[in-house]
């Protein structure tokens, strides 16, 4: 078991504007931060899963949190959470939803399947700097994982 | 279904000079935050649970987040931890172990359990209000979560 102290973000988020000011804010808290932009669900499990889904060990060894858009293109973000936490070796890293939708059955849904937490991207500039750099300061600086 | 606005905390904490320490920091991130302090695991239970298991909806309907301490008097932290993830009326309130434990054995099994996040808690002290800064920000402002 390996504790993570290097800190390296997985986002994935198809909207090109959400990823770049998401990936600015967290590097401006976090300098050195390396941050992994995935942009569509299929690049996602690629990155992650090989072919006979086995876990890619090199590219996850390091991930400190898992930021992750609900309305992906090919493979939506709830089917992307939900191999993450029914897999022994992804479960225990944090994934934190980051979607526009407030929807109760979005939210509950992301529960029942174990994220660790939830964002609902707000549509003022200024508060979604704020949130994302709320997120980083926590799931960067303050949460201790594992991996086992 | 609620959805959660008030930020109501439940501090779960055996140690006053901790739980003092962690009331400040969160009072003067969030003003007007209502704290409900528990100081060990039975009084914690039965804060939550009636004598039949059933939920007490008034004690527990606008709890934003519960900070959880592991080692607890009576009925240690995990074991409410258990109880709160299984219990369909709570399992979508966030919840967040704030303990001196890094042992891997604890953190692992709290991912297990369900929770939300884990924090080590800092020995030295300005470390330890930031750690609680850090929660307290992220947990109240930022995450989203819903009361079924």
């Amino acid at each position: 078991m390996n504790r993570t102290f290097d800190s390296e973000v997985l986002l994935i988020e198809d909207n090109p504007n959400d990823a770049e000011l998401t990936i600015r804010v967290i590097k401006k808290q976090v300098t050195g931060t390396k941050i992994h932009h995935l942009k569509d669900g299929e690049e996602a499990m690629n990155y992650i899963f090989d072919d006979n889904h086995q876990v890619h060990q090199h590219h996850i060894a390091r991930i400190k949190v898992i930021f992750l858009d609900l309305k992906l293109p090919k493979i939506m973000g709830l089917e992307i959470l939900k191999e993450l936490k029914e897999n022994q070796e992804t479960a225990l890293i944090p994934v934190i939803i980051l979607s526009s939708s407030r929807e109760d059955k979005d939210i509950t849904t992301a529960y029942r399947y174990g994220v660790n937490g939830y964002i609902v991207k707000p549509v003022i500039f200024e508060e979604y700097a704020e949130a994302i750099q709320n997120a980083a300061r926590y799931w960067l600086f303050t949460n201790e994982t594992i991996r086992t």
